[in-house]
């Protein structure tokens, strides 16, 4: 950045104008909607004011545009002022701002990006840095272009330890375009915050975590205006001190008055003061980015088809990694990323391959996801984060708010169910599909093979949304042709007989079960159909439904995963539709143990035998 | 602690060679194995000697004593070296230590409850500190015990942001009885960690959290054994300088060493260059602790009924705070956290009248869980933790590892369901019924009055295992009388007619609206029964068969819940072994929206008229 000039008299009264015209608006929508929070909008009018209107460069009429610098409010719950901003900038009406909350208008409670200026949902506190570090680390390094992030966080927030995995992702990465905002109001939700307006405490952390800190009074415009000068190779905190409702006089730095929009008597009276306050109406415009981000193309996608040989055992965590190395050949802009597990997942040879789209996020799981998110915004990359499935359980909140974001991240899950062996439960991911399941823009892949794994790669970089990849440890037998053809919501039926009596339903290690009993039950002249979803959501339930048809309306579904959630239930809310199919269930039904994964398949009844002995229970052929 | 007294020579010498044995324990344990984490036990020896033989107070034949100090392994990967410090105090037989990882052995490939010396299992990392912290906070502030806890925590693992919300934690309760030992060792799983040996990094930031912190070398028992004193009012950060494999010369320090087990011939030649530097086969026992934790009783509750009326409007969010603060006047183990949502909770309830025994946790909930983990070890209280559903997402890591913990946690969280209305999808808990069924150890309860909202509260104190309660931002009527009579797993039958035609099955904001259906459709001659599930797991899979089958084979659910996980796929594999019972389903579809909780309500058709239509719809009456 440019050296510092103090802006003139003139510009700085017309920042301290705006900051209160962005409290009015604040003020008037909530209380226009009965509910919100103004008082968290107030103490961060300045740091809007001069952040809008100062210090960012941006197309206030192209709020996407790949050159402008980002912006994150952390804080989501002071969206009125977000909103105000964009329409003091001209992007939004004035009238529009009061239609907050409201059923028919885009603008909601918190952000979310059907508003064209916000590119990841806020909310659940904590993630916005995370989220624009991502964006911070594309800038930097993918796009090597000069925009900027800023992100407001609020200080109730910093108590959450995602903000410290991003501080520390931050500085390791010398995310130098990066500068975070802290509004320190004193004031959470329920009580004063941890450390109130110990200035120096929030300094010394920050510090600490690589960052350049520097202390200010978030309400004095000047010292904002001076404080956006950051040193190289450092991201910048601007640790402001406010008071929550500043502007306000019956609520400024008072208690009980978080998420609470003002009456009407109490609004009318702070407007009029606030107005008094103003000395003109006029206007500033923002600086306009050097247009200098590249354009990408995140669509073209073709990979030849997969080379391996049906029979040969490959592990499908390992052909995730082949894969999203023929993925980075394929686009310029596929990345991948990882929590000090590639090893394990196998994202290491993508590493290898691609080393400088390799984003290493260390044992920070909650930050890996929101780094994906920050990464995936504006279309400027494929992005790709792998862990153990089970660990992506630390990121469920990420992931949730991914899904509120319309982010199209992919994320694989290496190490699903008992099969693991003797690590034992902690690493075993067994409820990783009820909670993929639940996050309504998911498709959930859990491929079955070397073959079809890389299909699913391929198909999740083409599919907007969150994408899961529920890869497994031990190696198993490559069951398609290199040609085969796989869609998403289209399962294969792998076995067939004219006269089959039930129809097996498997995935993963327990689809190669699946077809081992078969084998063992034909001996027995007992004739079962096996079918691979291929992917758990959507699920293929015309496939499903019409086999269960064949086989005498009878399915056993049999899962490396809790009972609750998984592929049983899925099946089951798939046929529902289809009076008098029964679909019987083999899953993992309590917390299991360490052993060899043989010797848990079968402890926990999800092997061959257990799938031969059920199925002679069903058809009563014991 | 006392003054500092630099142990004499020949005890020195005697913990060099406890540090070695318990190195030689673990390499033959995982050789044995064939897998598991020397390397990382190797880099924690001298830690483990120090603490186990000159720093804790335990009685190594009674390890859950109550007196006892706490130690928890956080970096769970290293537990060969727990096992063998157990073996070293007596309380393991050496032999015991080679069935590691066996299907029959009880020494799993990460700490878990079944072994008597551990309070927590621990394997997904960062978790240990929170744990810690709950153990501590209940010695000096409930127990006002001299036990400490010393909690072991790996580098790698340090990235976590959990670790940074505990450091916050400890040092705002001032728990100058808690001291974390860091484990320095430089190398992470497939890499170096972010910070190496940068030990004045971690220090700084150690005390930019509030922790006196101080550096060592890890391998020098001499000066480990200065460091365990620490100053009043703060937490102890006992900061090692290690080398991973330290002590097995081929592979001290060296990379991709992690998780690898020596082979034998390494193994052997290791295990004779430790030999030689064993002086002797003394033995060390460890202190004794002061036997000063006091008996306490979390078994005996009783309560007097609740007092509500039938009709009065109440929020059962309002009424789990009613019924907490009885619920502490039932027994004076019963303790509250929030994450800075008590207001909208009502925990603040429990902590207006029970202030001491109220923990404020603020904006970090997989702290708050880790927490109430710890609080609850060794029974020592009946924790139960609040926040909005949605926001145990950000803790379902923790929430999975405290079912491997066997804790018996209770949970609250409000907000379910898009019947929040204005604050939009950010706050709505709309995947928790299918996260925490997936919790083997769960039970989850969904009240949908004030009356059984408060027997909940009161089931989930004399419940084990996890415990989760839903409750829901709107005021709605009391149903039950005062003294009806509530059971886990019973459901109730709240509308019965002869001639019903379909089941509704509802909870919470849509119980509500399924009477209100029923009413309106019983203006148009069509009778439904409808059922409150109160347990949503386990289900009263009888009562909801029994009265499908007499209202023909019909069930409607509808839930404020994604469809993914929840209360329809609850009761479909419920129902799955009673052929022909058709499941009709109506719950959130996609990723919601702000408006008002009716509007909502009916937009997402969960609302008295969506569920009209459908049942008419369903018997043809349309």
């Amino acid at each position: 950045m440019e050296a510092y000039h103090k802006p003139d008299h003139a510009t700085l009264q017309t920042l301290k104008d705006i900051a209160n015209r962005l409290r009015i608006s604040s003020i008037k929508a909530t209380t226009a909607a009965g509910s919100g929070h103004p008082s968290s909008c107030c103490s961060m009018a300045e740091i809007m004011s001069v952040l809008f209107f100062h210090v960012m460069k941006y197309k206030p009429e192209d709020p996407r545009n790949p050159s402008n610098d980002r912006f994150v409010l952390s804080k989501g719950h002071a969206a009125p002022v977000l909103y105000a901003a964009w329409a003091e900038a001209g992007f939004l009406k004035e009238n529009e701002l009061l239609t907050l909350r409201k059923l028919d208008s885009i603008l909601e409670g918190h952000p979310v990006p059907k508003q064209p200026f916000v590119d990841v949902a806020t909310g659940s506190l904590g993630q916005g840095l995370g989220a624009a570090c991502g964006m911070a680390y594309t800038g930097k390094y993918f796009d090597k272009a000069s925009y900027r992030v800023y992100c407001v966080l609020g200080d109730g927030e910093v108590s959450e330890g995602s903000v410290w995995e991003a501080m520390a992702f931050a500085s390791y990465y010398k995310l130098d375009n990066l500068v975070a905002i802290l509004d320190i109001n004193r004031l959470g939700q329920s009580e004063p915050t941890p450390l109130q307006h110990k200035m120096e405490v929030y300094k010394s952390r920050c510090e600490a975590f690589g960052w350049n800190a520097i202390v200010v009074d978030g309400h004095s415009v000047e010292e904002l205006c001076k404080a956006f000068y950051p040193c190289k190779k450092k991201p910048l905190a601007v640790i402001a001190k406010t008071f929550k409702g500043h502007g306000i006089l019956d609520i400024s730095d008072k208690e009980s008055w978080h998420g609470k929009p003002l009456s009407k008597d109490i609004a009318e009276k702070a407007i009029k003061n606030l107005e008094n306050e103003i000395q003109s109406n006029k206007k500033l415009k923002p600086q306009y980015p050097v247009e200098d981000a590249p354009s990408v193309d995140i669509c073209n996608i073709t990979m030849d088809p997969p080379t391996y040989k049906c029979g040969d055992k490959i592990a499908t965590r390992k052909a995730y990694g082949t894969a999203l190395v023929k993925l980075g050949n394929a686009n310029a802009r596929v990345i991948a990323m990882d929590g000090d597990t590639k090893n394990s997942t196998f994202s290491e040879l993508f590493k290898k391959s691609h080393p400088k789209r390799y984003i290493e996020c260390f044992i920070a799981e909650q930050n890996m996801v929101s780094v994906a998110v920050g990464c995936a915004t504006r279309n400027r990359t494929i992005a790709f984060a792998s862990t153990f499935a089970t660990f992506f359980s630390r990121a469920y909140d990420q992931i949730r708010m991914a899904a509120i974001s319309e982010s199209n991240i992919n994320l694989c899950g290496s190490h699903c169910g008992v099969s693991i062996g003797e690590d034992g439960p902690s690493q075993m991911g067994l409820e990783d599909l009820a909670m993929f399941r639940a996050i309504p823009t998911a498709t959930v892949f859990y491929p079955s093979d070397a073959v079809s794994t890389e299909n699913a790669v391929r198909l999740a970089a083409q599919t907007k949304g969150i994408c899961f990849i529920r890869t497994s440890r031990p190696e198993n037998e490559v069951l398609y042709e290199n040609n085969e053809h796989f869609q998403i919501g289209q399962a294969k039926v792998v076995l067939k007989n004219t006269n089959d009596e039930i129809t097996l339903i498997g995935a993963g290690v327990t689809l190669h079960e699946a077809l081992a009993a078969a084998k063992a039950l034909q001996k027995e002249q007992i004739n079962v159909r096996v079918i691979d979803p291929f992917t758990i959501k959507p699920l293929d339930a015309k496939t499903i439904r019409n086999n269960a048809i064949e086989t005498g309306k009878n399915i056993l579904t049999v899962e490396d995963h809790y009972y609750e959630g998984g592929i049983g239930e899925a099946v089951m809310a798939a046929v529902s539709d289809e009076p008098g199919i029964a679909v019987h269930r083999l899953a993992v039904s309590c917390v299991p143990r360490s052993g060899k994964p043989v010797e848990l398949l079968k402890l926990f009844k999800i092997d061959k035998d257990a799938i031969v002995d059920t199925v002679k229970r069903i058809l009563n052929r014991v």
